[in-house]
């Protein structure tokens, strides 16, 4: 351990993290509509091969995994320890920001930095990881390298995804250079001793309350149901009212009924949301005969999310009653919240209180590579402030020096974790 | 005249017009979905082809006009008199039913039929129309042949239009056999003593009464305002509901709005729809930033309609000052009710008397290419049942013998209008 704070602190490069950044958002940006590096893009095998190159700058033993993740190593004094791992990605969503992923991985390259300057031996390995494809890609998959890394995927599905190009999967890979007949068709998870990520917060929580430090104790709950409604398609001039079956009106209440759950039976930081609908025939002067639409429930208390989906399937019985509509609701995912590991929490509270920040403790709404370590290691997750809140648009901001805080605490966590049970 | 009814109604051959709206259905046909015959289609050219060669065997003297308009001519005795038209369009929606418009050529070829069985001349010439393109069509306009005919077209602003694939209007028109270059220029409505449309109800009213025939009074006023609901785009887990501006949520207070104005401030008859709907980005872990829906209102009641549209603007200030949302509402059609020609109105109930048909005066709550006629001749329509009042689906249907009566109905009417001020 390194007992002096202020050394550790000043390990630290805010202008080196804010050169690092810029870096990186030079592959893949448009000057207007912010950054655009999808998963298993040119982009992003350009944005990893750039990771490879710093990771050897800085001494790391570079290995590609089957998934295409990217993992530098630096060794520890004790060949007996598994692998204390760091990082995030570095694909980004269509017209994305540039902080989220990247920043996750420019902290743990930053670690490796100070571990230099302050000339420390950790007695676990510590390895730099950069997950593919963590947002959703045109294959409608997200987290690809850290759902392999944790062995996670069936392969018979994912041989059959397509792109609407429809380009198969395997194809999609092998552009991205990874081998699809290399992956292993009986899942490894990989054994470590314990994985934790720095991320932009994604959301207003840090930055309304100008606290540096998010210690994530665990991420949210997600359920999202397929609600298909059934009416009938008729002339809207000739089809009175008394008589109508309208798909649409009746999805307008399903939407404004899927708010008032949450309002209801929701706590404050669970979130009902419609973000998609689709409607036929979609025409001006025929009243729509069927709507589908996805309703998208968050909270991390399962007992908030069960109430939700009950208010709901109420609802939707009380509607379909009066509207004389067929609507038909199906479960299309059931994510349970997921709390992270006591161990490496404790780690990162231990580390703001020695270096004398201000922490928040919250749940991250969104998911992460962090969720899918989670399932083999003690994971856990550091988050910063996002300015105005702003996600996965162009206006996503964090400073550096709120990035560089954010690498102190990692830095600490880890050689706290790398401390233990000496 | 044809003074015996009953030599009259056996001219009207029932298997006849059931053999040819068989054979109309055979183009464009899907088993499964119903008739798909789009305006300026190929699927539209062979219907249009094979009216050509019907018209050809019944002895009429075809000619196309500008519009692509099919007209076939059967003389009069009187050089002097003006033509008597009758007829109606061959193009459908997608996904429409084989009786609207079609029907209207049916009985118009069948009129020519009995009046030559009847070896009826009649003093004017009585000419069989077949519209182009009546239903909206791909460059979101209508009646494109009955508004060219009446002189309605702006020439400019057909020449911008483009379809979704970025099809000028006028290389579709040539596509569909007709010439742009020789559209005349400068409007030239035709001169007509009459017209007469048979057409499907496309509702209920007949149906439910058991009653053969309608006598169309008028048409329907109808309000089209294009509405822009303006809110944020964010990631549905990170934020919360209180800061939310979602477009979706607003846009369904809107639709359900809509349909409240009709119910307070509507009569019997006037509907509200909102049948289109786009959603951006319209993904599910995105609140929807940008939503743009169409509202309909339809009357025959001028009061009414001004009425509802007020009441709709009060309810979007309500909503844009809750929800904190931008709102706007843009008229894009303002079509004011419609009173069919008494003359026209009087040869169709004194048909349906003479004939002993049970009959009903209603309004039509659609559009149809009489509506533009009724610009430049006396125009009036003859309404059959429509069973269960399905309209624009696969569902439609109206028996051939319902049609047969509407035949002997418009020839009668046309016989009638023909014999006057002699």
């Amino acid at each position: 351990m390194v007992s002096d704070v202020n050394r550790l602190k000043e390990a630290i490069d805010p202008g080196r993290i804010k050169h690092r950044i810029e870096e990186f958002s030079e592959i893949g940006k448009d000057p207007i509509r912010g950054m655009t590096r999808p998963g298993l893009s040119e982009e992003e095998t350009i944005a990893k091969r750039k990771a490879i190159s710093l990771m050897k700058e800085i001494g790391l033993h570079v290995s590609v995994d089957p998934f295409g993740n990217i993992i530098g190593r630096r060794d520890g004094s004790d060949p007996r320890t598994l692998p204390i791992m760091t990082g995030s990605h570095l694909d980004t969503v269509q017209n994305g920001g540039r902080f989220d992923g990247t920043v996750g991985v420019v902290a743990a390259l930053e670690v490796i930095h100070a571990l230099n300057t302050l000339k420390v031996i950790t007695r676990h390995p510590i390895e730099v990881i950069v997950f593919t494809s963590e947002e959703p890609n045109r294959f409608g998959i997200s987290a690809f390298g850290s759902k392999g890394l944790s062995a996670k995927w069936n392969f018979g599905e994912l041989s059959k995804l397509k792109d609407e190009k429809g380009t198969p999967f395997p194809v999609a890979l092998r552009s991205a250079g990874i081998d699809w007949e290399s992956l292993p068709k009986i899942p490894q998870p990989s054994r470590l001793h314990a994985f934790i990520e720095l991320h932009v917060e994604q959301g207003q929580g840090l930055y309304q309350k100008g606290i540096p430090i998010g210690v994530v104790l665990g991420v949210t709950g997600i359920v999202r149901q397929q609600v298909t409604v059934r009416g009938e398609s008729n002339h809207t001039g000739t089809t009175s009212m008394t008589v109508r079956k309208d798909a649409l009106t009746t999805a307008s209440e399903i939407i404004l009924a899927a708010e008032k759950c949450v309002q209801t039976e929701g706590d404050e930081d669970a979130t009902a949301t419609v973000g998609r609908i689709q409607v036929r025939p979609n025409q001006v002067n025929i009243v729509p005969g069927e709507v589908l639409l996805t309703v998208e429930f968050r909270s991390f208390l399962p007992e908030r999310l069960s109430k939700m989906k009950e208010r709901l399937a109420e609802n939707l019985s009380e509607i379909r009653e009066r509207r004389k509509t067929e609507i038909l609701a199906e479960e299309i995912l059931d994510q349970p919240p997921l709390r992270f590991s006591e161990k490496v929490i404790h780690s990162i509270l231990k580390g703001t209180h020695a270096l004398g920040f201000p922490s928040l403790s919250l749940f991250s709404m969104a998911g992460h590579d962090a969720n899918h370590l989670a399932s083999i290691t003690d994971a856990g997750m550091i988050f910063v402030p996002s300015k105005e809140g702003f996600s996965h648009c162009p206006q996503e901001w964090t400073d550096a020096e709120d990035v560089a805080k954010g690498c102190m605490v990692l830095l600490h966590s880890i050689l706290h974790i790398d401390g233990e049970n000496q």
